[in-house]
């Protein structure tokens, strides 16, 4: 065990898990890790379910730089943590949120970050409850982190079960976010910009599919590989997915050939993945092309007769071959969302 | 207008209100400031009231340095955001946590904090629903923040609310966890703890005293001074203080001496001021007294019959004098809470 805090503890894969499972996991009771009948830490899902329905959820969001392509960390903290209420089935009532910033961060920056998260929870006209906010001396923080916490009704509940037979969805282009941010912290040229919005739209899909929707989940921090990871480890199902049918776009896969990154790692601030029986698949891709999505198909859940297999995610490759997609394991990008 | 962000600016006196006026709250409109009937950040309390009886709260804490005599950033966490819930008058039923940390922080003390963190939440079976972990690069930051939310049912809604006639009263010694950490960043030798703790055992006073309860804050970041402020700028009340009747400690008295810093700006971490109308203030010292709790009755709220004496904080000195106690500005000491 390191005796300091490395990135790839924050890495959002097995090392987060096996820090967190041992620093504090295990160190609490099951009746200590959610409320009673709820969903919490025993679980990993996007948020926490308490007192029935309300659905709760928290990120701290510390993307370099904080203006990208496509956004800004502002627009970030609110898409991120919306995004997290509404693949729980929850229509998102109310935000909060907390900044810390360095002393001499430019004012103007300040502003248009704020503009930013302003500007969505106008559109969507969700309302803004409560917050803080710091200033810590320059010596030991430069920059800034936000911390936004959603809270929601859950209209919809998805607590995420992947089952036998179903069909594993993606609603957009996959590995953008990551690629763009990417791309500015090592220098590289490209045209692309970051995928960050609120998923709104998709609470009509699970309003018309209800149980349907097995699990839903946007994958963020350790990307499409995390996600698919987390869902076979909680089912001890097997998911196969298909390369050639995951919707990468060039310029995120030259972005990821120049520095040697899995696109499958890279983290998605506007998409879902969604989990659903397959014969409702093609009503659900029906859906989900009327709301706007550009929604791709890439693989299934099988029950695997061999229980060396279960709790795996296997792509299967364009030439024939097949390989373990493991859960993201070391430094992935830094600091992406 | 400063064109970067100074350590004035966080506070949590009137730079802080100027400042986040200016970049939020002037910004939104009312709807969009609270849920219907709800309370929010167009209310200057201690959480947000959302879904008739749902109180929740969430603080940054970066607190420097992380352990300090009497408890840790980890205690301050959870006792500093469950305070802001039992403000409320609210029974803390969840909580979540977000923790960054700087790339090379020693992984003893992460354990140590969370360590700290997770006893007081056995302590009041309080459970840990969810929450966040990132690390980030050391160029950026050093340290440690933590947030933490906070959710509560409000048994006894509590909305502050102070009245002609009421009595002001403190629940304990003011200004020690100030002065400990000024101490420790000062350099000064004090045998003086933190008050930090869980302010849990004044529900039993809420549940007997309701509605008598007018208004109730535990008076963190800005102190004294900025509590009974916000309370006569939300009121059009005059406070007046007597300040002999103020419980500083000599320890106290004697950091503030050498610093230079009044004791009213010093941040209490287990301390709350209560308003009640004086006709209770007897039953309600009581009770405090079989809680627990030291209390003393420290001042007054009247009706001013001159409009100028509106929203005023007044001090009454022990010879006889009169001075306002102004909403805290400039730099209080850093990274208090």
């Amino acid at each position: 065990m390191e005796d300091k805090i490395l990135l790839n503890h924050g890495n959002g894969g097995k090392d987060t898990q096996l820090l967190l499972q041992r620093l504090i996991f295990s160190k609490l009771p099951l009746e200590l890790k959610r409320t009673e009948g709820g969903v919490g830490i025993d679980y990993p899902d996007d948020g926490a379910v308490i007192n029935n329905n309300i659905v709760i959820t928290t990120d701290s969001h510390t993307v370099y730089p904080y203006f990208f392509p496509g956004g800004s960390i502002g627009t970030l903290s609110i898409s991120g943590t919306l995004n997290d209420l509404i693949m729980m089935g929850a229509r998102p009532i109310a935000m909060l949120d907390s900044i810390v910033v360095g002393e001499g961060f430019p004012m103007a920056d300040l502003d248009k970050i704020i503009e930013d998260m302003l500007s969505l929870l106008k559109e969507l006209k969700i309302p803004l409850v409560g917050g803080d906010f710091k200033v810590v001396p320059s010596e030991s923080m430069r920059g800034i982190i936000i911390n936004t916490v959603g809270i929601g009704i859950a209209e919809y509940p998805i607590v995420d079960k992947i089952e036998d037979g179903d069909s594993i969805i993606v609603t957009g282009p996959i590995g953008v976010h990551g690629a763009v941010i990417a791309a500015i912290q090592y220098g590289i040229d490209t045209s692309i910009k970051s995928d960050v919005k609120p998923l709104i739209g998709l609470l009509d899909l699970f309003k018309e599919f209800g149980k349907e929707i097995h699990a839903a989940r946007d994958p963020t921090r350790g990307g499409l590989a995390a996600t698919l990871n987390e869902w076979a480890q909680l089912s001890g199902k097997m998911i196969i997915i298909e390369e050639g049918k995951i919707p990468i776009p060039e310029e995120v896969r030259s972005i990821t050939d120049i520095i040697g990154l899995d696109p499958l790692v890279l983290a998605n601030e506007g998409v879902a993945v969604l989990s659903v029986p397959s014969t409702k698949e093609n009503e659900v891709m029906e859906k989900l092309k009327k709301l706007g999505f550009e929604p791709s198909v890439i693989g299934k859940v099988i029950e695997p007769k061999n229980k060396e297999n279960k709790n795996l995610v296997v792509v299967k490759t364009e030439i024939g071959g097949a390989k373990i997609l493991e859960m993201p394991t070391g430094e992935i990008v830094p600091r992406i969302c």
